[in-house]
This record gives C-alpha cells, structure tokens and sequence, in this order.
C-alpha cells in the first residue's frame, strides 16, 4: 500500500425529506447567495422549498449555471458576492453547479484575475480562505458533494481547480429531489460514478484491499442497481444507493494509497469542450478503448476486475480481459449509451486536432505511470472511434 | 436503506516514516500533554521519536494509562491539563490511550463533577468545547484514531463516552510502529475488527449495498490477512491492510444508513469489567452465541454473510447458517483466542451476576431490534460458557 493523507470534513446530511434542516445547517441570519442551474430546480419546486427553509436569511439567487460551467458565467456569480457582501454560497443543482459554485467561493476571495486558478490543476491556488459552501444535490454523478475539486469550462478548454477550503461545509443528499430527473441525466450518472471508480482500481496492484474491495463493492451495487434506477425513477432504495455510490466513488476514500488513472477523464475533457458530447458519453465511448490499448500495463487489475465484478473465471488470460471489457461496453450500451466515439459525430480527420488539444495542455503523460503519450492518446481515440 | 448523517474531520496521515510531520501537524510554540500507556512507546522508542518531532513545543508527559482506562487515571491527567494550561493532547498509544485522551480532553472542560460525562451513553455531553486532539496509533483495533467516542472504566462499570468535539484533529498511522506489539494484542485487534464489523452488518436486510459490501470487504481482507500479520509481523503490506480495516470499520463509514447491533460490545463490557477478560477475547467467546441465539431475527442477513464472506453456497438455508457461525469460530481460535467463556474462568454460577450488572447498567433491549432482553442475555451467557 501506498503512504496516503485522508482529509473530508463534509458532513452528509442524507435521507427523505432532510430539506428542513437547512435551517440549522445554515448560519442564522447570513446573506446567502443560492446557485443553480437552467432552472428544473425551480420547475419542481425544490429551490422554493430550499428558500422557504432559510427565514431569517437574505437570499440572493444566482441562476443560469450551464453545463461544464464557464469561467465567464462563475465570474458574474462572483461580481455579485463582492458587490452584496453575500456570506454563504448554497449550491442546489448537480455537478456542474456545485463544480461552479467552489469556484466562485475561491474567486472571489482571489486578487487579481481569476484566470490564474485555473492554471493550478491539482496543485494549491493562491488563496488564503474562501467562503463557505453547502449544498443540495439534484443530480447523483460527479461527487463533488463531497470532495474539494471542480472543472471549469474557458476558452475551449476544461480546467481543474480545487483546494481544502471549498469541501462543502454539507451537502444534503436527498434521493427523492433526484426523481424528476430525465432518463439521460441518469444513465450518465450511472457511468460517471463508474468510470470513477474504475480510473482509481485497474491500475496497477498494490495491496490495497480495502480499497479495492470497496470499489468493486460500488461496480457490482452499478451493475445491479443502473437499469433499475433508470427504469423505475420512485424506487427509492436503487436510487439512493446510486446517490450513495455516486458521493462514495470520488471523495478520495477509494484512491487512499493506490495509484489513480484518470486518462479516460482527460481526453474525455477534450472531446466535451472540443465536440459538446456530454462528460458522461465521452467516458464511455473511452474507457473499453484505453483498456484494450493498454492490456498489458493493466493486466492484474483487469484480472482481478473480470473476476470480482463480472464472475469471470473461465478461460485464459487474454480471454478474460477481453470478455470483461466486453462486458462493461454492453452495460454502458444497456443504459442506452453510445461507446463509440463516431456515433457522437466525430469523425476520423479530427483526431489531430483532439491529440493537438491535449499537447496544448499539456497532458502528453497521462494515466497512473505517465505512459499515455500522445502516440497512446491517438491509439485510444483510433480504437474509441468505432467501425 | 436508512436515512442518516455522516461527519468525519479527522486528517489521517497514513504510512511509513510519518513522524516528522508531528511538526506540521501541532501547533507550533503549543503545551502539549503527550499521553501514554504502559511505557512500551517509551521502550521501543516511538515516544522518543515524536518529543525528537515537537521541537519548540512545551512538553508535559503523562504516562500510565492502563488498558480499559480508569476515570481516576484520566483525572490525574485532567488536574495536569488544568494547572499546566495545557493547549494540545496527543495519545501515542492504542485504544486505551485514545480512548482515554478524548475523556481527558472532555472533562477537562466541563464543570463540576466528571462523572456526569460517564452518564451521557451516545448521547450529548454538557461541555461546549474541547482541548484539541492527535494520535500517534500503535495498535490497530478499535477505530478511536477515527472516531468520536471511547469507553471508560470506573467503579466495576464500562461506560461510553463521546462528542464531535473531539474526534482527533489528525490521527498519524504507521503500520510500522506496531511491529513491536505481542501476538496476543495483534489477535485481538483482527477480532475487535471482525466484530465492530459485523455489528454493524449482521443485522437485518435495508439494501444498503455500498454498506453491506464495504463492510465485507473489510471481512474478507481480514481473512486473509489476519494469521499473516499475526506469523509476520513484519510484513508491511499485511499489517497496513489491518491497520487501515480497523479504522474503516469503527469510522462511521459502514454504518451510516443501516441497522446496528452492538449486543456482543456490551455484554462483553461487563465481562471485561467483572473478570479483566481482554475485550477481544469477550468478543471472540459471545459472538458465534450471538448469532446462533438469534438466527431467526438475523436469518437473512446470515446467509448473505454466510455467502459473501465464506462463498458457503452449498446446503440449506439452516446449513449454510450453522456453518458460517462455525467458521467464524474456528477463524478466532486459529488466531488463538478461545470462544468459550469457560476457558477465561468464567463459571455457571456466575452467570446471574453477569446478568444483574446488565440490569444495573440498563442494559435491558439490546441489539438491533431491542429485542436482547436480560433473558436473551442470559441464554447467550449459557452458549457461550461452552462444555
């Protein structure tokens, strides 16, 4: 096992009807600005019923956060906490919001121009605090609920950006808020939790057993728990364990002292900003790609994969990798995702400019030993493109 | 599966050579009361390498901490803390000594007689806040390095005590650092592990599924780890496994959302506090009793356990149950711990004494139902005590 830190202070409020407890989650008489999306959350009522449990506050809403939100929209968000001297930051939405909102928290607290955080990647951003943040999730994907990262959309490129100080103070993970959702939104879920999980288990083997058992724990709950949630929306039990898995599968409990691989997220990242395709679909389309490109590196985990997730155990080795990436493309299939790059429109000659794109950022040694070179990159994309 | 909260501050600093950063981790120019036990931290000379770690700190040592610690231990402690204005606590120890540390820390704050902290169960504590907390673990086993609560002893009772305000600050856990231990205490750190785990899964079905199979995650590697560490102590790769499972299984990680039992804990207090019988031993004898006293409410959960843990597929339901109890016990004993009461001294005739200071200490609607009444109880006692 690898030396690890293991840091998450976030407080889950979860369960059926925990919106009251807003009241006691968050500071009396604060001036608090609410952040949201493209407006379901109004639709069903749940920001009206977020705001009806805040008296006493002054609450300022901020809506419009898009999908893969952008730099431009989050720094009006911060014009407005400056100018009204907003004390809390409420996130009511799914990821990108709650993504959005860290950013704002951080930003506005920055001198300067807030540009240069998104220059930080992983690494500390120069800010010396930030403002608290909870949240109420809509939307069970990206478990930024529960972690201190985010992803900035600017200027044609996705950017991560994160720091201690944005780890939600909570987050109120309500499965029932989750049922008005469309059926697309869920099956990207499902595979955002999954890719997730899998970029920080079939890596290379380190003797992590709790930490690896408890990512196929999170697999094999997605392979029994996907289509059910997606065809029976009200079952709560299917959806709260993906609400569950989803906060589980990225809040730096299963990377604890194990290598990590986020390859399949980071070309991933091109394609969205390069082509629109959603997070979730880019994920798909690349992941049986990275693993068949990169067989040999991967080989025990992917072992260990065919066997503890799918029950594989018969047949050689080759045989068994083969069959269990088999596997987890039809199960993506299954939820009525594509993985296959040119299904979502892209095209054969735009290869360059997606390989052109990741050596403009610099990602020319990815995964969880810096062995996906551009070349590799070009493989997996040649492979993920599809007959 | 259940609504629930989950709230978890404590840094973990997790790996070999983590002591120096002792310096990064308390507060500079602080009084620090470095609490320890029976002196093996001094003889092995961890106590020397965390003072080595402290410089310009003022540091006031308090040794002697006793396993299953006193009350009137801790209060030596206390008067320490209060007339040497002391700022920071740090336990270099195992259970005992967290433990007791969060006591000290607690009732270092409070007014008027300590004892009251001895009546509040898992409830709330009268005391508004606390001295700050570290550990520096030595003993994997009972999850205090990641927890909020601990066990005290006083006057022929064991007693629960507990507050947010004092889950550790950080908790440094070097698998190293418990190569020294005797076998015995490592035994019983695989069996108080094993047995906080399964109190907190073999209870009855609520589809908490990241839960349930986190929960046999930790089972499984303790299987197959838990006669290696014990042959080799020094196998790193073995002992973190253990180390990092002991405190998964007491974080509040596995039971947030589903039933808990915490029958075997509580018998097994008095046991130890009635005869000095080492918790885990208490554990190791009541637990298979447990379980067979009560296959009907459990019957589901069993056969799940029966499965998943020990792949018993085979047979009928009654079967497969028996066999999983047997298995369990026979795991414990390969590890040197009886499962008999008999064997630690225990006679017939004390069983209604055992009984009584259940009935004393309230103890009357155990378990995960409250269905474990004194005549429950009893009828365990009388499994257990074995031929």
């Amino acid at each position: 096992m690898q030396n690890f830190d293991y840091y998450n202070p976030t407080h889950i409020v979860f369960g059926k009807d925990r919106l009251a407890e807003l009241d006691e989650l968050v500071p009396k008489k604060s001036r608090v600005l609410v952040l949201y999306g493209g407006g379901s959350v109004k639709k069903f009522g749940t920001l009206e019923k977020v705001i009806q449990a805040l008296p006493g506050r002054e609450i300022i809403e901020f809506g419009g956060i898009e999908p893969n939100p952008k730099f431009t929209t989050l720094m009006k968000a911060v014009e407005v906490v400056k100018a009204q001297n907003v004390e809390f930051l409420l996130a009511v939405g799914g990821g990108s919001v709650m993504d959005g909102t860290k950013f704002v928290s951080l930003a506005a607290n920055h001198d300067g121009d807030a540009q240069e955080l998104l220059k930080c990647g992983f690494g500390p951003v120069p800010v010396e605090k930030a403002h608290p943040i909870g949240m109420v999730v809509t939307l069970p994907a990206t478990g930024s609920e529960m972690n201190s990262g985010g992803v900035i959309s600017h200027d044609g490129g996705k950017y991560v950006v994160g720091s201690p100080l944005v780890f939600p103070k909570f987050s109120i993970l309500d499965p029932t808020l989750t049922y008005t959702l469309p059926g697309k939104q869920v099956a990207n879920g499902v595979i955002d939790t999954f890719i997730h999980t899998v970029e920080q288990y079939v890596t290379f083997p380190v003797d992590g057993r709790f930490q690896d058992r408890t990512a196929e724990g999170i697999l094999r709950t997605l392979l029994e728990i996907g289509q059910k949630t997606l065809e029976n929306p009200t079952d709560y039990d299917a959806r709260a364990n993906l609400v569950w898995c989803a906060t589980n599968a990225l809040n730096g409990l299963i990377c604890a002292g194990v290598p990590q691989d986020w390859t399949t997220h980071m070309i991933g990242h091109e394609l969205t900003a390069m082509f629109g395709i959603d997070h979730a679909q880019t994920l798909a389309a690349l992941q049986p790609s990275v693993w068949t490109v990169r067989k040999g590196p991967k080989r025990e985990k992917l072992l260990q994969y065919a066997e503890r997730v799918w029950d594989i155990t018969e047949g050689d080795e080759a045989a068994r990798i083969d069959l269990a990436i088999e596997k987890t493309r039809g199960f993506f299939e299954s939820l009525g995702v594509s993985t296959r790059l040119r299904s979502y429109g892209v095209t054969d000659e735009k290869i360059d400019d997606i390989v052109t794109a990741l050596e403009e950022h610099g990602l020319t040694a990815l995964s969880e030993t810096g062995e996906v070179t551009l070349e590799v990159s070009r493989k997996i994309l040649e492979h993920a493109m599809g007959d």
